[in-house]
């Protein structure tokens, strides 16, 4: 029953978002065989990150979705993304806290369900698109992270699995990230990043703000609809 | 909102098996304050389980309680138990290959799922009863596991996050097991271990033959209702 690991098929954590699109633009051109893992995890947008997700894998014709919902995160709560009595706050890019938005250990369970798939389908990488040094500092985007990560699938797995973390965005800054997106023609259009709406984006959450610093400093306008209007020198 | 780790409040991943039983006694010994979790993860006996987590909660008096579901390891499969087109076959327990009723990486999602927890709640420890030696050989239960773990949640948690993994029955055999929690007075009457059916345990399958074996070994009577007869030197 046990597949031998691909180490040319890659999975993709592909939530929707901006990074995790040039993540899956990098996996494509990289691997042989992709595919894609969402997981809502009872976020406010989940919805719509839903939706984003199946017009990237649309976009780049992968037929290997696994689609998972892990709502008990609403259940545990302690973030303003799960829990529907705290509040999204404006974004502060220059705090040095962790903000409300960070769903505890959020990641390990990302990277649970994927490993899990990777194991069973044999696909030897899974790529997420953590970003450290230009987000909202939360412990579990760390490459630290990902290291112990990769330990506990080795230690965790059958002997023969060979499943690798690759995390190919997580030390660019946001407008690196544009530009590389722009480079590989990855489809930016599609994808959804705030964090509180799900038609016009906020523009002034966490999320948002990070995403049109990125684009501000790339130079390059972005293409999703804000509730707001943007001068050029806004901060 | 982050609230500070407790070393002495203790969540107990409790399945409701013997293993976890007895952990959850011992947990219940050495610690101040006690919340227990259940994860059902689309099992055959996941109705079963439950309610055996329900009963030894309420033998407790422990209301602090969070039962989830993971359903999504039946989209990802790969096991017997998750995998209804798959036999749950006959135990070998001199077997050397990993059995068909690994659930891949499971324990790690069971794990991420309490990290989260004990961190929303400020729990310092997270006990589970992995058993190493005397099992089926998964390697998610193996001691090498839970040290990547710790490893995990201490550089993907909040950095005033301190929440340690114990594994107080993970190199006793089920003999052991049984005695201790027998003199623990642990609720081993209200425990369920069997992968296959739900009101009398099949006595054939790995989970039942390793219980029954520790049962045997330790001179004392299941309490538990089987299929089938038992003569006093059966294997």
């Amino acid at each position: 029953m046990p597949k031998e690991s691909d180490p040319d098929f890659s999975i993709v954590l592909t939530s929707g978002g901006m990074d995790s699109c040039v993540t899956t633009a990098i996996a494509v051109r990289d691997s042989r065989r992709v595919g894609l893992v969402h997981v809502s995890y009872g976020q406010r947008t989940a919805a719509r990150e839903r939706s984003a997700f199946e017009a990237i894998a649309d976009h780049y014709g992968i037929e290997q979705r696994l689609a998972t919902d892990i709502a008990y995160l609403t259940q545990i709560g302690g973030s303003s993304l799960t829990d529907s009595s705290l509040e999204v706050g404006e974004a502060n890019l220059e705090a040095t806290e962790i903000p409300t938005t960070y769903v505890p250990f959020r990641n390990a369970h990302l990277l649970a369900i994927a490993s899990s798939w990777a194991e069973v389908i044999g696909a030897g990488r899974i790529y997420i698109g953590a970003v450290a040094e230009d987000s909202s500092g939360y412990p579990d985007c760390r490459p630290v992270f990902y290291e112990a990560f990769n330990r506990l699938i080795e230690v965790g797995t059958r002997p023969e699995t060979r499943v690798e973390i690759v995390t190919p965005v997580i030390a660019l800054r946001k407008a690196e990230i544009v530009q590389l997106g722009i480079a590989l023609h990855a489809p930016l259009h599609l994808t959804w990043s705030c964090y509180r709406a799900e038609q016009l984006a906020c523009g002034r959450c966490d999320s948002c703000a990070l995403r049109l610093r990125g684009f501000r400093e790339a130079g390059i306008d972005d293409p999703l609809p804000y509730a707001i209007e943007f001068s050029a020198n806004e901060a």
